[in-house]
């Protein structure tokens, strides 16, 4: 099955669009009060509602457990961006209905009882949005949510109550990182109802110059109204950004060519990288073809793909988990080099 | 006319071999002593011997003014070895008589009358030491050199007197240098009447790991001892240059594999090389070659050529001398990345 990011299709600075739906039983506690049984039951009825109802889902998704698996698994599951890094965490049951192109993932028993995430590449929101509506049409035939007339959905954490949506991109940023100047955009949006976060959600860190770019507010705004809102925030941002790229060009392409060379020659030839220098020249290369001023071979893999295979689990899941660190930086660089032509 | 450095031998840890010998006319004052007029007619004299003899060397010569040359071309002429940084700045007439293959150069008025110089590729002193000799001879024909039974050859500086030879080895030593082990060496090898210089000889800087070794000793010895003498140090330091990159290649392999490869893949990539860091990245990969842990293609043209072909001065008068110092590091990385196939 051919996944959802293994699209022929080239992003720019919108990589993709992603969709998540906070839901919860009427008849269940929410999951910080859960007990453990009551946890199991719950997981319980959401499998069977979706895999042994007689739609095409029973066919296209399947249900993995998370609590309890080994940690290498589960954070691979978050490094592809199926789970959270939440749901990575829990000491209660619970794991993941996950559709076979990925595209569609829904977490039981993370901080909501039921979280609908979907993704789309390049700015598609629209296209998130329908695939995550689905399947909150499809479980509300059988599911008396948590709602109430005038605030919405209730969920667990009131920054989710109302739409109980998040929508949000994930965007490359090197020119404004570089010149400093994400700094200012990000405190000018935090006023206007946008985050911005890290590259795998709340808490984490940027790598590889990769920013989450998503709305704060879930109440008093329609659906439809908090996308366009995002989605103006997120082409001005994009706007910026190609600004300073152009500006860069005018005022040193030379030593930007040069950087950007160095970068692809240093993935083509190194026999040792680390995760996070690796991302770092991935994002370099990026911008590079994405300027037109990287004039090589692509890889065979997309960007998105590419950053996805070089996170230190997915990468054990692939050559092993009996590798001293050193080993995994060889297999990451060996895998790097594999995926340019020689 | 093919160049003596073109021959297409791969060189190991020594790199060439170069003989001088120190010679002064007996009827002309010292060089630091002769009028004008009179380094004139000395000039004259030397050319003529040489160039209207009627041996095959006066077809196989060519005389070279240096004073008063254009500043780029004396710097060209000093980074191919031909003449010394010393007669790059004389402020009296002075010149050098070279072989069309660049083998020989016999400078005039330098601090002595007269300095011939002989190169081999590789080891070979035995090969350096037939060039500069016969030419000696051939010289010693015509002119009654400054010479005394006791003491022998008469040069300007007393530490020439003697011999007035000097043999030297160009030497690759970047393990021995990364290791922090090479003072104890020098040290050691002061007291055994060898001395260390950098690449262009007295009072410069080693380059790309390379350290020209030489007799400081001229008195007192035949040429065949202290030849002898000086190819035994250059062994035992060769020998111990190999022993740290087997210690190397035992401990830190991939390290070492990786630092090499990146070296590497930053020559067929970098847009802008300084010329520092284009003798460091051809001195890795001249090591990554020898060891037989690098298993690209080799370049086109030989290390020697190569790190010839990257100095200043050369690359100036082969792209033009009205760049910019950026320009110039561009033109360097271009012609870096040309002698590399496709």
């Amino acid at each position: 099955m051919k996944k959802w990011y293994e699209e022929n299709l080239d992003t720019d600075i919108i990589v993709s669009s992603r969709i998540r739906l906070a839901r919860n039983y009427k008849k269940y506690p929410f999951s910080v009060r859960l007990s453990s049984s009551g946890a199991e039951k719950m997981i319980e009825e959401t499998k069977r509602i979706l895999l042994e109802g007689n739609t095409i889902l029973s066919k296209e998704f399947e249900y993995i457990p998370v609590f309890g698996r080994n940690p290498i698994d589960k954070r691979a599951l978050m490094e592809s961006h199926v789970i959270s890094p939440e749901l990575v965490k829990k000491t209660i049951p619970c794991g993941v209905l996950l559709k076979n192109d990925e595209s569609i993932s829904i977490m039981i028993n993370e901080e909501d009882h039921i979280r609908i995430q979907s993704v789309a590449l390049g700015m598609n929101m629209s296209k998130a949005w329908d695939l995550a509506d689905k399947i909150d049409n499809v479980l509300e035939e059988s599911i008396e949510y948590a709602f109430n007339e005038k605030l919405g959905y209730l969920t667990s954490c009131p920054t989710n109550v109302g739409t109980g949506m998040r929508a949000s991109y994930m965007m490359h940023l090197p020119a404004l990182e570089w010149s400093g100047q994400l700094q200012n955009i990000l405190y000018a949006i935090g006023k206007l109802g946008i985050t911005v976060r890290g590259l795998y959600g709340e808490g984490t860190q940027a790598e590889g110059s990769l920013y989450q770019i998503s709305n704060q507010i879930t109440l008093g705004q329609s659906e439809k109204e908090i996308i366009e809102n995002l989605n103006n925030i997120a082409l001005q941002i994009a706007e910026q950004e190609k600004q300073i790229r152009e500006q860069i060009l005018k005022e040193k392409k030379e030593v930007l060519r040069d950087k950007i060379y160095r970068s692809y020659g240093t993935l083509r030839y190194a026999r040792m990288l680390t995760t996070k220098e690796a991302m770092t020249l991935l994002s370099d290369i990026k911008m590079g073809f994405d300027m037109g001023i990287l004039g090589e071979a692509r890889p065979m893999i997309s960007f998105y793909e590419f950053i996805m295979y070089v996170q230190p689990a997915i990468l054990q899941k692939r050559v092993g988990t009996d590798l001293s660190s050193q080993d995994r930086d060889m297999q990451r660089a060996e895998f790097v080099r594999s995926q340019f032509e020689r």
